[in-house]
């Protein structure tokens, strides 16, 4: 009998928000690899807001994933066939095996893990792409100085807990902003933040507001709406914003109710001279290794925390998407697909 | 009898487009400078966009001007007295004066001119604070490069005109905006754009697409309104976009229907990485005898062209003003307050 590989394919287009017949777990062969390609077995699989716009068929910065093809995803995996003279059976490697148990892989387009350096899943979170974005996105657009403030959202998730704490060494100060009381309290107990403010609870701008007396120095811009609207007026001077996702936009189907709103944003950029600018991880690359390098030694050295959300089984995947849409995710959200 | 200052005061704040009754030509004393202080006969007066903020109370970058002051305004001037051993009467000084014939100024904020160097009225264009607005912003935030494409809105004025010389020069696509056919004229004629398009005529998105056939890379936005709305889907991935004036929404008492575009805007900044970077030209004040020797180098070798709208007559001086927001001018528009 031919080995089986699961895996979830994409069913059809969300409208709004993804729901579970937009996926559909299948069972095919595992496939085999050809010249230059590896043969993995997946062991972690990453899950990231960006997935939602892999789903969607407008214009983007990646190709969108096909209808009846495996949804897109980072991976960690161990090599079980290799025609890449770079990679041997139990090697482990860094990837974008999709969601699915067995994936082929370009040889070129892995990098190999040694295990005994960090924890197989934080390659996919703090060490990851969302670690890099946190990194490259804060000190290359946000450019923080000592004194400034500091604000994220989603800022228990891998790329807001990163800045934050990036944000306190470079001696600013660091307000998260989060969903739900408990949240909010690793925010200040475990990672460091100054303030936390729950944007679930009644009276958020006003907390918000409170949080930062000196106003924003620093807006990293992952979710937009609300958090927005609340952020936007606290701008300071000079204020910059690196954009780097848009949860709360993402399962929009059409544009809110007016006023257009835009000439009140173009009047502030200009008036309080305010830089905002988009940005994904690979604009970066070139930065790979020296975040690496910093950021893992400061991993060594405890200076940072990380906080995962493991969900078990690659069956799961989809629901567990689908949480993390709504921020039901309590730190980076990774599936354990096989045991290690 | 005592000598007379006429000058132009804020009589009332405009709501939406300034009018005739909105300001007030009177007559008072001739002030008398104080220590340090120099009094100046205005020759020429510059009249700039940005005043209109200046009659307005909304918070800005700088204060406004109270009700029964004096309008604010850049001049050059004659020196008649001096409490200040830096300047003598008969001195050519470049100062904020405002829209009056005699102006009290202090003597460290005056910068005395060569009469032989350029025309005196010069020094409030494309030597002057437009100019100057065009050379840091294009290069410091534009940064164009050789191929691209720079497009730029009312494009004959003295901002615009020197943002598509400096383009050209740094090898890229000028498109300039402007509107009615003489100007869009004298843009490809006099100034050596690439293109020109009226935004007034009808398909104006249309042209200007076709006008911009490998999209646009740097927009430096001067005018906001219908214009950016057309501009906006032609931004590449990384497009930068200096932002120093909004001269159609300066009128705007409230904002327009909708639906609410900004989460449009937001998506953009984020799938194309774009920059959108408020300046104001102060901000980049460290640079300024670097723009005095480089742009007042290009003006005597004749590299670049200049157009001015000259006023006669300081009585003049609101309705040309409010002309100025209509872009009823035809380049940078100076009142000649006295004969030289």
């Amino acid at each position: 009998m031919t080995q089986q590989n699961r895996r979830v394919v994409l069913a059809s287009r969300p409208v709004g928000e993804p729901k579970d017949s937009d996926f559909r777990l299948e069972s095919a062969a595992v496939p085999e690899p050809g010249p230059g390609q590896v043969l993995a077995r997946t062991l972690w699989l990453s899950l990231d807001p960006y997935m939602r716009g892999r789903m969607s068929d407008a214009k983007s910065y990646a190709k969108p994933v096909g209808i009846g093809e495996v949804m897109t995803g980072g991976t960690v995996a161990e090599v079980e066939r290799s025609n890449d003279p770079k990679f041997a059976p139990g090697d482990l490697v860094l990837g974008m095996g999709g969601w699915q148990e067995y994936a082929v892989m370009e040889g070129k387009e892995l990098r190999k893990l040694d295990p005994n350096a960090a924890p197989l899943s934080t390659h996919l979170g703090v060490l990851g792409m969302p670690g890099m974005t946190a990194y490259t996105g804060l000190l290359n657009i946000g450019q923080p100085k000592p004194g400034e403030t500091v604000a994220v959202a989603a800022a228990t998730g891998p790329v807001g807990s990163l800045v934050g704490q990036i944000a306190k060494m470079k001696g600013c100060r660091a307000v998260g902003i989060a969903g739900g009381p408990d949240k909010c309290r690793a925010l200040t107990q475990e990672f460091g933040f100054d303030a936390a403010v729950d944007h679930r609870a009644p009276g958020f701008p006003e907390k918000l507001k409170a949080a930062c007396p000196n106003g924003i120095d620093i807006y990293f811009e992952n979710v937009g709406g609300a958090v927005w609207d609340a952020v936007f007026p606290l701008l300071n001077d000079f204020a910059r914003v690196p954009v780097c996702g848009l949860i709360a936009n993402y399962n929009m189907t059409e544009l809110p109710p007016g006023p257009d709103r835009t000439p009140q944003l173009f009047r502030a950029v200009l008036t309080k001279r305010l830089t905002i600018r988009g940005f994904i991880v690979w604009d970066f690359a070139a930065q790979a290794r020296e975040f690496a390098t910093e950021v893992g030694q400061w991993l060594r050295e405890g200076r940072i925390k990380y906080r995962e959300d493991v969900v078990e089984g690659l069956e799961n995947a989809p629901q567990a998407f689908m949480g993390l849409l709504k921020g039901r995710n309590f730190g980076k959200l990774v599936v354990r697909v096989a045991g290690t």
